[in-house]
């Protein structure tokens, strides 16, 4: 099945094309970009030259004209919108990597991002693009939004306990890697800056809280989602401290992991023993589609710690993009998306 | 003044043998080390080797006979312990940077050390090794203990609001580097295993935490500390998401900060703006004995990020056990300690 | 088909099951481990436990009584041509990741490795196994050897120069990640000590050098092999200085370089722009099987850099050993080899 | 003494900062900053903030009015020559860290750099920085000229060698940091791009083999100088590939590298044991003015090895600088570059 690729230079768009290139159903008929029309993807893409030889970007009016079955929005928010309502005025389907379909409410959709909405006729029936909450919805929808990537983590590493309405607070931290912020160098993403640094971009409340809370049903007043830049380029590590309502055994908790994990192809959580693997890090799914989650418990019963890992542009982005476009295209759901996790590097 | 490196192939040993090559009054008489008595220093260190060019490493029985002014011991616990005993009967000063000298009680220690405490008869006299808490006592004592890296950097964080006796609770997060756990090599220290690697070593109650509570009076119930390792040699930034007894002020804060600190020689506070350096990175410490400390207030007003970061290698260890030492013997404090932090490195 | 895979602990030995996990016709029907048989796969390797799981190290007695397809050795030189000489008697095919089966002669072996050949009546059957050299002669054979992880980035670097004869000198320079020398740590691969190091492993001759000289025809007396230790997990970047033995253009090396390339499934060389991509960059092959080669020519035509970059534990070591085997089967070489590099990572 | 630094926000002008907090005679009065006037130096370099508390950088037109005993430029090639004329005719001594004064022909600075010199008149006067060539020049002179890091590194692994005229030919390759390209971020230095890159910036004449060939008197038809950006942020390795003229033994060159260092109070040169620490790493340097040098000769007696280390802000830059400055306002040359390297970090 044809697919196209909207933004296909930056880093979400470059792993679509690697996603796609190794799929056994979708096609790449058209990696866009305004910006490097008409010159070769394998010049932007190194390490894609290989498979996509020969090919150029193609204009974004070029590439409305097409038919695929899907296309992959990697486009800034606001002009994502914009974008994805000409698409679907043109029948087609609709996977908008960008924040502009998460929320559901056009007004939380201004108070954190700022501006107004561009198309909030859609955001109805816009599927949140995570099919461990929402696969149904998603295999109906026509339009389905990306996650933010810092949300997946830190809702995958919440679901269990969160579904149990278990949760009295939740301080969330979230250590994330360079490639989050995109291609694009700026004063404080420069190697000689950035190199070894811990950077608390956020102490208190990413803009992802608010697709978190939406999701889980939590009340912000009782959430906080800091976010640390580390040395890493792929990857984020999700550590929820949470304190519980009232107190719980161990055992409790295994039952809501399992509950909440067991039939999904890409989440596992992490046994018992060893215990220093107990905290899943983003090392462990390098590369792949693959959640692992996991959790500490207190000798009080109380307070928590739950956690996940994910590789940002994968789950986090272009892995959970083609999963939700698998089950919107009738096809299994870890189509071309069963790829390894690589370890070490 | 002539003093004695016990443990000086160490990381630790090192960091002191370093400092006091620029120290204007100490002078490093003999690095002792067993394993490597009798050959040279510039061997094991090669970046001390133009300034120690032609010393070896001692013996113990040969540094015993010595007569420092002080001796510092950087050796595994309780083999300090006993060193310990015997240069204070030899009518030495000690600093002794092991564990064994920090906890006032000898039950504590066999709790969180799993061994009895080898020499319980000096825990009463020993002063904790961090001026910014005890430093008239350290000016009076024949024996400091240094203190724990986590714990200083933890300390420093939580001292403004614990001393307004404020704190509800804390749950805190030392993030460090791979110099703290010294120069051996086991698997869980291998470059393939631990770059980039994100392992939380401790989730909840590393046992630095039990001299944080005793400095601090702090109960264990309402504290937890967690360490995670990152892709860093030296260096630790500490998060403490504190929950506030009652609702504070920003300016409240600035108060206490101020209190704390504004007469302190190695401890700065981050200023309001720009934001992004609010919590502190050990990148801006780097080789120096600094503290640099700062916070975050939420909105309500009860949940507040106290954070601070340091060297571990300097004011962790080498830097405060030097500082000791300085008004040990009637020295300033800052005497040798003014080195600049390297940034960028 | 069944494959067994020995020393299924290492680096290698994991490379090897994380590539079967998703071969299309190879299943890994042993991991076999003496240390840890009878523990499970997963816990070795977290990375890989959603695939293996329920699955078991087996001991080296229950694996020779297997009847695989191929039996792949990632032991240590030695010990491996033991192993091997046992599964050839019983009839095995064996493809052996040590250098027991490289060099063609016992005395080059004892020399380079230091100790008698224990199987030195295998070592005129045994083919080279990088099969752009020797793909009809692998296809045929029943013992493989695998390859030297920088011999096999040199030979792809200096292949198109050395087969037209025209090198007159080379100096060449190996820059490596840690996972080279595997997951064991020792007093220089500890993170502390290895972390953004550039430790000159060897100067001059790596002994690798006895494999490149001895495939590509080289006099050792023109021939340096030097191997830096550089800030990287994975990787191999090869930068050969060649000295020619006569002045070329820049478009006999294209010709060159497509005579030896443009046939290979797994080999690319770089294009003339950008420029800055000519010498290419291991994370540009991270996680696959794929070499990038390229070249630059001085003015004075004498002058050159030959280059390569490669995965170490791909096409250095497992993934040549899949490539090998799937030819030694019948398979199609690609067989399970076509994951995309990961960038960035 | 007063003294004022041109450029005060790059990474050389931090550095000079750095130096000058701690030298006992230079005191910085004046940090210029045609962007930044106004602001503060703390705001700016935040490791910096603690000891220049209240300082503001200030504009060129108020520098220009100060009477220090000598201006540091660290300001980009060209007005770096302006700014140091004007400087000049107002009876000020001029160190200048650009690249504006090393060359000796005012054609070969146009060949390098692409545009025409914009002070010729000073040229014949300018002392090139490097004590270790031209002590008594410098202390004379009241224009000197910074060195080019990478030609830093490269002369100082050459000298002892090409002062005999020993050299038939060398290839050369520095290794080198982000903070080379300075603070500034473009499209190949942000960190998603830049980290564990092993990217060859130049294969054959980066253009300080300007400076090197002067320095050395070396034809640039022998000579290649290549430069790797690697994973570090601080240092270059230089390794010189040298084919000597004739051969030579061992102990020949051990009396060339005594002759040439042994007096130099910055420079070392490694000892012949252990082996793995004779070609020297950057991280036995960081953060100090010290060079470690060391060679390797092969068996042969022809091809050599000839290797440094430094810290490319420090004797690649301010650290030279400070030491040119000491020596010509008559003060000792190591005063207030003494600093210890800092290791490990």
């Amino acid at each position: 099945m044809p697919v196209t690729i909207w933004g296909a230079t930056g880093y979400a768009g470059a792993e679509l094309l690697r996603i796609i290139a190794r799929h056994p159903r979708f096609e790449a008929v058209g990696a866009v970009s305004r910006s490097k029309a008409g010159t070769a993807v394998g010049a932007a893409h190194p390490h894609l030259r290989h498979v996509y030889n020969g090919m150029d970007f193609i204009s974004p009016d070029d590439a409305v004209s097409l038919s695929p079955a899907v296309a992959f929005l990697a486009l800034p928010h606001r002009a994502s919108a914009q974008i994805a309502a000409r698409l679907l005025e043109a029948g087609q389907k609709v996977v908008d990597l960008s924040a502009d379909f998460r929320l559901k409410s056009a007004e939380e959709y201004k108070k954190w991002y700022g501006v107004e909405h561009p198309a909030p006729q859609y955001l109805a029936e816009a599927a949140y693009g995570l099919p461990e909450l929402h696969r149904a919805e998603i295999a109906q929808a026509r339009l389905v939004s990306g996650v933010g990537c810092n949300a997946a983590a830190t809702i995958t590493a919440l679901l269990p306990v969160a579904r149990a309405g278990a949760i009295e607070e939740a301080r969330v931290e979230c250590r994330v890697g360079s490639s989050e912020s995109g291609a694009v160098a700026d004063e404080g993403s420069a190697h000689s800056v950035r190199s070894r640094a811990l950077r608390v971009v956020t102490p208190f409340v990413h803009r992802h809280a608010a697709e978190v809370t939406q999701e889980l049903s939590l009340p912000l007043s009782s959430f906080t989602l800091g976010v640390t830049a580390v040395e890493l380029v792929r990857g984020i590590q999700c550590l929820a401290h949470v304190t519980l309502k009232e107190r719980l055994r161990e055992a409790d908790l295994w039952k809501l992991y399992r509950s909440a994990w067991n039939d999904e192809p890409f989440v596992s959580f992490t046994p018992a023993k060893p215990t220093h693997f107990r905290i899943p890090d983003p090392r462990f799914v390098l590369g792949s589609n693959r959640v692992l989650t996991g959790f500490m418990l207190a000798e009080d019963g109380r307070r928590m710690i739950a956690a996940s890992a994910i590789d940002n542009l994968m789950k986090g982005a272009a892995g959970s993009a083609v999963q939700c476009a698998n089950l919107m295209t009738g096809l299994p759901e870890i189509c071309g998306l069963d790829m390894m996790p690589l370890y070490p590097a």
